[in-house]
């Protein structure tokens, strides 16, 4: 049974993850980090011991390292092979430790920046064990947080890592400059809402390729021509913009 | 006042403003298209006349050219002078006629797809005249079909247009292209929609760029050529991948 647990990080997955465990009932006793002030801050907020040490770390049921890709490895082999240790990772294979050790993947999909709130019923979170009975434990400890546990290995996790950075850091990056370009111009990005609004609505029908609309699809040169004049200014906009289009009339078209 | 109106074409904008207007009230005489049988079916659809000649017309009060852009000149100099004549292009500045004939835009900023219900009373609809009596005009009809009726000039219109491709055709593409990777690996797109909708939620708070995450923000290169080598197969995904990545590091980092 995982009844306490150990936060390795203190950056936004930290943030969200001690919020969801400790606003469900779930015990978090230690909060590791590298800056100890951040990690005394981070672990007050829910009552629990901040330390900047592995060698400070107490007695705990299960490790989660929501740290960056690359300190994962580095940071797994310093603790104990007698606690289990995971990490938050979408692109990152699941840990390689002794045989005997317990080791897995509890990576939740979803994008995370401070001060939003994330509604997590609804998040898928992805795990993968090297051990069937600390899976379980692992799936009830998800199950307390979300309606949507999954398991996923690391062959398909990284697959959907791949697919969440094209569908959601892409797109906000379109809707950023967008935003930006109609700011320059004295527009506002409201007028576009029902359009972005409606072109989400759209996955709920699937078939996404079907709903496609645009010059690209049209093939309609001129529009497209005219639309890389209003970005002469913006070079790397414009090739952007040829980049997308096309890849759309590729895509679909099939030159 | 413009009680009667002819709607020009049978594509997907003829249909939506054809059932919009149908359902506010107000009265489309005649639909008229290249094709007599998609013109009456259209027609016939709200117990209007479907016809295919422009030397068929009967008086009406207005005529809406709901064409492709390219065709919008040259069936517009084909009506009387005496009847005014809006476009519903995004790109296409107002039509050049007579002074004394009355022009204008009636810029439904949308997509439209067949079969898809839209909610016309927040889609806004942009306007533009040469005429300040008959802007009122097109002011009173346009707010029978939405409570979004705006001003727009040729010149902000066409920049609205850019940044509405870049919002929703580069986005519904981005986002088709991760349902089929998906659908390709056995894994379904519904596992990304909590982070679609996410992502689409950080509209509500405005300035997007700060609302970026991943890879290519972090420059975590490591992780960006484990996605160029997945999409190995895919070498116009590669190509796209790396020009979207390189872009949000260059609009973040300024390198």
């Amino acid at each position: 049974m995982i009844n306490e647990l150990t936060i390795v990080g203190t950056g936004r997955v930290a943030h969200h993850l001690v919020k969801a465990f400790s606003e469900n009932g779930v015990c978090i006793t230690q909060v590791l980090g590298r800056d100890l002030s951040a990690a005394k801050t981070l672990a007050e907020s829910v009552n629990s011991r901040g330390i900047n040490k592995v060698s400070q770390l107490k007695h705990t049921d299960l490790i989660i390292l929501a740290v960056s890709d690359d300190a994962i490895s580095s940071l797994a082999i310093k603790f104990p092979e007698s606690i289990p240790v995971v990490h938050t990772s979408g692109n990152t294979p699941i840990l390689e430790r002794l045989n005997t050790a317990k080791t897995g993947v509890f990576y939740p999909l979803q994008t995370f920046t401070l001060n939003t709130a994330v509604n997590w019923s609804e998040i898928p979170i992805c795990l993968e064990s090297n051990d069937d009975t600390f899976l379980k434990e692992l799936f009830h400890l998800a199950e307390k947080i979300s309606r949507k546990v999954k398991l996923i290995n690391s062959n398909q996790r990284k697959k959907l890592h791949l697919a969440a950075v094209i569908t959601c850091n892409f797109t906000n990056h379109l809707l950023a400059l967008s935003e930006d370009y109609l700011n320059d111009n004295n527009l506002s990005i409201d007028l576009l809402k029902p359009l972005i609004y409606q072109t989400l609505d759209n996955l709920e029908q699937l078939n996404l390729k079907d709903k496609q609309t645009g010059p690209a699809l049209r093939e309609d040169y001129g529009t497209i021509a005219n639309h890389l004049d209003l970005l002469e200014k913006h070079p790397d906009t414009k090739d952007l913009y040829l980049a997308l289009s096309n890849h759309i009339i590729k895509y679909h078209h099939g030159q």
